[in-house]
């Protein structure tokens, strides 16, 4: 069976994510605490963590939400849009400790824990998390932190991250996954749409097409991540394959297949997609965006 | 050598801290996430610590400022005034964590990680903390979820658990133990008091005044919590007795003697008081609040 169209990387876009994953880049490098100041270790570790080459996947589709509606101060939308990668490395670090998933490969490096220790790792994830709500609320939005930590919460992300661990070695149906993943995975990456909605000052009804846009792309990515960690490469994914395996992880593949679920996949890109229609801005960026993050090979 | 007066309870201020510490646990109940609603166990464990016997010290703080300050809005004080006690509860779970101090009892019950397993421990904690950002702002005072957010980072209390680790077995004079105190501790009790005040609205001068009272009573209460783990008892603590001498933590008596240490809690008390001069308010209920704090006997 033909990979579907959705994994070839669509030339326009490339370039246009490049040069934000740039700015996300010197964004993070200028703003996160120097290792100059005290304490020097923590701040060793959370740069570390969050500098270390990765896709800026939340951050970008932020600004090119924001962008997309005609947002142009981007001193004001970066530190919002980058809070959600510090959200996002946070997350890896604490997922990644012995008492969660015990990775020992993290974006083409040893884990934090590995290199820095167990303490350390969690004092990082920690101040990361937090860093991360006060580049929100520099902004002066409140709105903007109260999705955030709705999105990441108990009924969001943290949710899911404990229905993934419940869900360890258990027999689970695709619905099953799907409410997992929509917790882990999609909550966020809806959040990030949705922060360039916020940040461009866009209406409810446009706030509500980036919802189900950004929801769909983050189910989609999180099975095409599970497919990568089946049959990826791991120098390209800069992380172990296998580990769902491993850990017996609930996984879409795992529960319908590699061919289903690289179906699913696309079908919700489609889906993500068509929910833009209802959108009254250029949104071609929007969707090469979305099928480069669910056509990933890294 | 006598107690010196800071340690009697005065007459007059228990039953206003009983009231309030009464609010506050019924809205801790009422507002944490119920057990009925996915994902329980977290929530359970969000409950177990959050809800357990304890003196509710940095909401009734803020609190009793903002009553002080001519502030009677308790429905819109109270989320952000609970926020402080989410994070000083996340906080501790991470703390007691084994790669970190690995403590067995807290709040009179066994820890969260013994009770419930270090992953349930380390994703409450980051539930919690994430909580208190919604619980602020909520409140649509974004002044407040940066102030917090500053308060509990890499250069306030994260920052002093991290410097507070870094120190474990090493000798440390009173200037570092304090510099340690002051991050770990009396940054959260410092904003704490600052809560109040924004939350009553008050203008610059005040909230300066009551950031030098608030780190002063933050100061304090940490000597005192030092000397209690070494002489003081285990039940009416709810948590183990010589810990910090365990661990080979930095300690102000450590470094100074117990009776040094007790003199230097009352001079900071003291200080305390004096700031709350510059202050155009009825201060008689913070002046017992900073006295009953610093000397606790659980």
């Amino acid at each position: 069976m033909p990979r579907p169209e959705l994994v070839s990387l669509p030339s326009v876009e490339r370039p246009a994510l490049d040069r934000m994953r740039q700015m996300i880049d010197e964004y993070l490098d200028a703003n996160l605490p120097p290792v100059t100041q005290y304490p020097s270790i923590l701040h060793e570790a959370i740069r570390y963590s969050a500098l270390a080459r990765a896709k800026r996947i939340r951050p970008a589709l932020a600004l090119t939400v924001y962008e997309a509606l005609g947002g142009r101060d981007m001193a004001y939308a970066l530190g919002p849009a980058c809070a959600l990668e510090l959200v996002h490395t946070y997350s890896l670090i604490h997922d990644d400790l012995p008492c969660m998933d015990n990775d020992d490969l993290r974006r083409g490096q040893p884990t934090l824990h590995r290199k820095f220790g167990e303490g350390v790792a969690v004092l990082a994830g920690d101040a990361l998390h937090d860093l991360a709500f006060q580049w929100v609320a520099v902004s002066g939005n409140c709105q903007l932190a109260l999705e955030l930590a709705q999105a990441i919460g108990s009924y969001g992300m943290i949710g899911g991250q404990m229905a993934d661990m419940e869900a360890e070695g258990k027999r689970v149906d695709a619905d099953e996954v799907s409410f997992i993943h929509k917790l882990k995975t999609a909550a966020l990456i809806r959040c990030s749409a949705r922060f360039g909605g916020i940040l461009a000052g866009a209406d409810e009804r446009t706030l509500a097409a980036l919802s189900v846009y950004g929801e769909k792309v983050g189910l989609a990515f999180q099975i095409v991540d599970d497919i990568l960690d089946l049959e990826g490469d791991a120098d390209k994914l800069g992380k172990q394959v296998g580990s769902d395996v491993k850990n017996a992880k609930a996984t879409y593949p795992g529960a319908v297949g590699i061919a289903s679920a690289r179906a699913e996949a696309s079908r919700l890109v489609d889906e993500a997609v068509t929910a833009l229609d209802d959108m009254a801005y250029p949104t071609a960026r929007l969707i090469e965006l979305a099928k480069y993050i669910t056509g990933r090979d890294e």
